[in-house]
């Protein structure tokens, strides 16, 4: 390897080129030759290598810090030297004595670069750094700031050069950080003349794209605060993020207030239909909700919430509506036509977000009718597109968004579950709240079942068990109590395929009166009421289960694929549910189950990314453009799938993976084994 | 003159070309060929012949009537006919028989040209139509809509296109109108969805630009509204447009409601500098005053404020920032900084102005720190810039806004007047009401005075008055009066050129007690009390007249110019003072009497006109920024011509025009005359 010639030693042109100097920037790799006395930050910006700077190189932000790296650099023919560059500057001395910067530190932009060097960016100097994630397999989230800081000096106001404090503002961003032509509006101009004259004239200016000011701080200023928002139907989430270090700095939840109003959406719909104003009250509520969750987040890391500059909000299209102040009605029936279905980017004020004046607000885009920016962003978070794997991504609440594809391509529907995993349309369903079965067990012999509650971490066959129901009692049966209670019916040949409770001896069983004795119950838990498991539920879960079933199938008849690579459930439903119970009731189609995995709070998660990474906007607008949307309503194979999708776990197809793990009773309908046929012909 | 070869006849080219048919467009000459069959609104297009169409071509709106023009047009080789156009299609005859329209009419958009024609288009089918105006000097106002109309029928929602309202609208407008990739808020987005159901998914977009839609009304609509608003400190008005027509619909005015915290400017400036949160008082109230005239004018014209779509606003800069929510106190104080100079265009909503949703609101651009918006709407309709004449414009308030040049170059500056010529530090001096006394005569041998007060048509020595007096009293004088009285004073030789009362022999002149009976006072009126002119009252006056005339004096030596050939007199000063006795007093500098003209209102006509025409607003704008601003208080030579300018008329300056009509005393100090030399020397 020879090292590139310098400048002035090549010969044959008859000027004599000037000396040139080399840098290689680590860890990028990249590398160019300057004029000796270029500043390492004047380098890497030609390079376009990744180093932050606010202050546009007045040694005054400390953003631009840089080690030269020691050793024998025989690759890049250089021996790099910290001689290299120039000695410290007094601004470097004085920024280094006050901020106590690290050993072998320089600043970038004091720091000439006089001989061939080696420049180390150590991972904080970077504005696209990337935030460490708990969760190994989600995408990590890189730095690319939605808002970016400059320090500029204006100048000050003179009665000889008439012009606004918004024009020499201007003048003094043109000289340091390029645009022209600023955007500001009325509140930040007002701020703005505050910030001008608290410093001398400093300021830090905060800008949203290239053009837009969204704050102006007096002096220097390096803090940038934003929220996720993720509104669910039931609950809503914010979380606190420092937009320059991803980290998050505090989360919060609240239920949504707009349950007074309707549980689910449609009854929310209907509100707003029956109600002249009603949809301007459900705006209202929610909207109230997000700024007291602002204040909640704001306290909880002691900070201002006119220090959040920034927000982002992703959630169903009625929620996505209704925040909007757009009408829900339209979404409540046939075609469900979105007003809008592109992201947006508003000011914050304009959703009555008392946050900072200037801050800005990003809503996600929808992607249909049913499936809506909460969906967007567990796209966004769980990243299907980027991997080469079949991904099945379901997001259960009343209705099931189902997302399918790979980096080739993505489909996505809506299915019609209805609530009945949420615990409605259940005889002794409820919501999850202590008191309420979550796990349940059924002995395949004696048909006897055990179980635990929310809030118990013992079993009800276990010792202490009768202590904690004291508190709570057993007051019903929640979601995934629900899933469980009926696999382990199907798996004990209590509930057959066809998802038929048998007339089986037991004392656990018994005719229902209501049906004239025609169908039976399984008693799970006597007490005051009993909570039995009635025919009518198991049908409820079988139509909630064959409906997402069948959305699923749809999309993989679609995309022609039988089998999956990996299937995620999103949500708070996701987390909760015993995956391979999911896979016993047919919920979801067979799949490694160690490939089915629950994403936690990916809408969340997704929100967070749009926070703090402005390609991820500009990726998500163009994914959801790209995302195939298939209307399950009106596709006539629909319902031949959900038809055969209503048996336990599937009338058609089979589940190889699932039966490597659990005995599945053979066949179409239950056969009853030894143990229950015996006990039936008593 | 040869018919143009028709396409066809040329020979030559081995392709046969297919026929071509002539049109040509009257009055603008605009001429071209087209393949028979083209429709005249499409030639129209091609050609860029001014031919209004709201509905993209569909005989709806009826916008685009034309005629053919009979005759022989030699000029052009043709011999226009009706037949030359396609027989009236069904739309065209249902059209016409719908709204009557005119004997020989027909719909451009459905009129195809079959032969050579000659097509007029009437100037109600231009878009960019003239208004006409009463004053004939000032600029006639051309319609250049600020927003446009457009008819479009959008796709329904579908369920196997679910794509969102506003993508459907937005291909909707790319196939008719252009523009892609709409911007639209929140508000406008709900508004949309309403008017897509209400008329069958037929609706009339406003968009403003090229992409702002701001209006989306169901069905087809024609009516586009706007107010004009001039900030005065003392008086708000507004007046409602049609922004088609141009069309004043309704005026009304009303007193600002800021006068209750400062009579003046600075006063209002001290509130908010004293009172945490004043300013934000101020800035509710003149809003709350904004919109309660948009609804008085509303009600007058019988429209809905919910109508109005467009406002633009004009004030000096302390009105300009109280507005805006924009801190007033740098004003106050040098060195008088603007926040923003720029003009604005915002949501009107921004300025709590209660109008139709997506209502924008126009502001336009300041000067300088005391020279405003609204001495920029002056510039705007008095039009100095598009002129060879050497322009003096005047705006006297607390300050005088002075604006001097022609088409080669524009010159500002603020004088510090003080409000002496609005009655205040006058010691009987008062605002302009019934009582006051607004016009005065002195007998040139007696020295008693004959006057007028406001609310009375008759003289103080006619019949009538006495009983006038009754109803009002006598109550002070305003500023009209103050600058008759002291220039008939002058006049009579009681004060001389230096503005010193002389101790003449005469039952009006007395000495004043409070000087010790240095000075001496002229008697006006006898009453209860006296109205009395004392000498520092004419001193107020000289200091008043001193800074006008010096600012004019200042600007008139940068641009090396000695005469003008106009003077124009802004506001509502300048309506009521008589020109001559202005002159003088040296107020103005010398000028032909008939070339100094009030303006009346022109900061009205000037917001008016940015409201109807966009390309005035690119004026303005471009205008400001080329205006040469002087700021008087740090020219050395201010202070010189101020000096100079206290005598009467002016000590240095002579006034050629103004001796031809007036006789002037003459000398720098007053030379008795014969009468009054005699009573002297009594």
């Amino acid at each position: 390897m020879t090292k590139p010639a310098p400048g002035g030693a090549g010969g044959g042109g008859g000027v004599a080129e000037a000396r040139q100097v080399l840098v290689v920037f680590s860890p990028s790799g990249k590398r160019g030759s300057f004029p000796p006395g270029t500043t390492v930050l004047e380098a890497a910006r030609r390079l376009a290598v990744d180093l932050d700077s606010v202050c546009g190189g007045r040694g005054i932000c400390g953003r631009c810090q840089i080690t030269v790296a020691e050793g024998d650099f025989a690759k890049y023919g250089i021996t790099s030297a910290r001689s290299h560059l120039s000695p410290a500057s007094d601004e470097e001395t004085g920024y280094a004595l006050k901020k106590n910067m690290g050993e072998g530190r320089r600043l970038g932009c004091q720091s000439r670069i006089l001989g061939d060097v080696v420049v180390d960016v150590p991972e904080e100097s970077q504005v696209h750094r990337q935030v460490v994630r708990k969760r190994a397999e989600a995408r990590e989230i890189v730095i690319d700031p939605t808002i970016t800081l400059h320090y500029v000096e204006v100048a000050e106001a003179d009665m000889e050069q008439p012009s606004g404090d918004l024009r020499r503002l201007e003048e003094a961003m043109a000289g340091q950080c390029g645009p022209d032509g600023l955007i500001a509006d009325r509140r930040v101009i007002r701020e703005m003349q505050g910030a001008l004259r608290d410093d001398g004239w400093k300021v830090t200016v905060g800008l949203s794209g290239p053009d837009r000011i969204v704050a102006v701080w007096p002096g220097y200023h390096r803090t940038l605060l934003g929220i996720a928002y993720d509104l669910g139907s039931t609950t809503i989430a914010a979380h606190l993020c420092d937009l320059t270090s991803g980290e998050v700095l505090a989360s919060d939840g609240m239920m949504n207030p707009q349950i007074r109003f309707g549980e689910d959406l449609m009854s929310r719909v209907s509100y707003a239909m029956i109600n002249p104003g009603g949809d301007r009250e459900l705006t209202r509520v929610v909207r109230q909700a997000l700024n007291t969750l602002a204040t909640q987040v704001a306290l909880d890391a002691g900070v201002g919430t006119d220090d959040i500059i920034s927000v982002t909000l992703v959630g169903n299209p009625v929620m996505h509506h209704l925040l909007l102040g757009l009408d829900p009605v339209p979404l409540g029936s046939a075609p469900f036509a979105l007003a809008v279905d592109r992201a947006l980017e508003l000011p914050a004020s304009d959703l009555d977000l008392v946050l900072r004046d200037g801050a800005r607000a990003y809503i996600l885009p929808c992607i249909a009718g049913h499936v809506g920016a909460d969906t967007a962003a567990v796209v966004l978070s769980e990243a299907p597109h980027l991997r080469p794997e079949m991904t099945l991504i379901i997001d259960v609440g009343t209705n099931a968004e189902i997302v399918l594809g790979n980096r080739d391509r993505l489909l996505a529907c809506s299915s019609p579950t209805g609530p009945a995993f949420e615990g409605a349309q259940i005889s002794a369903g409820q919501r999850a709240a202590p008191g309420a079965i979550e796990r349940v067990r059924i002995d395949r012999q004696t048909l006897q079942p055990r179980f635990k509650i929310i809030g118990c971490d013992s079993w009800s066959d276990e010792p202490g068990f009768e202590a904690a129901v004291e508190a709570t009692g057993i007051t019903g049966i929640c979601g995934s109590g629900i899933i469980e209670v009926i696999a382990e019916m199907f798996l004990s040949g209590i509930i057959t395929a066809d998802g038929v409770i048998t007339a089986a001896k037991n004392d656990r069983i018994a005719p229902d009166e209501h049906s004239g004795g025609r169908t039976f119950s399984y008693l799970l838990h006597a007490g005051d009421p009993d909570i039995r498991i009635y025919q009518t539920d198991v049908r409820a879960i079988q139509l909630a289960k064959g409906a997402l079933h069948a959305g699923a199938r749809l999309l993989m008849e679609r995309l022609r694929v039988d089998t999956l690579d990996r299937i995620i459930l999103a949500g708070a439903f996701g987390s909760h549910i015993d995956v391979k119970y999911a896979m016993i009731l047919g919920m979801i189609p067979d799949c490694p189950l160690d490939r089915v995995q629950s994403a936690g709070n990916a809408a969340g998660t997704g929100a967070r990314i749009a926070l703090l990474n402005n390609a991820a906007r500009a990726e998500i607008e163009s994914l959801v453009r790209r995302i195939e949307k298939i209307e399950t309503a009106v596709e006539p194979e629909f319902q031949n799938h959900f038809v055969a999708a209503m048996a336990f776990p599937h009338k058609t197809h089979p589940y190889p993976n699932l039966a490597k793990v659990v005995a599945l009773p053979a066949g179409e309908a239950a056969v009853p084994r030894p143990g229950r046929r015996r006990r039936r012909n008593h």
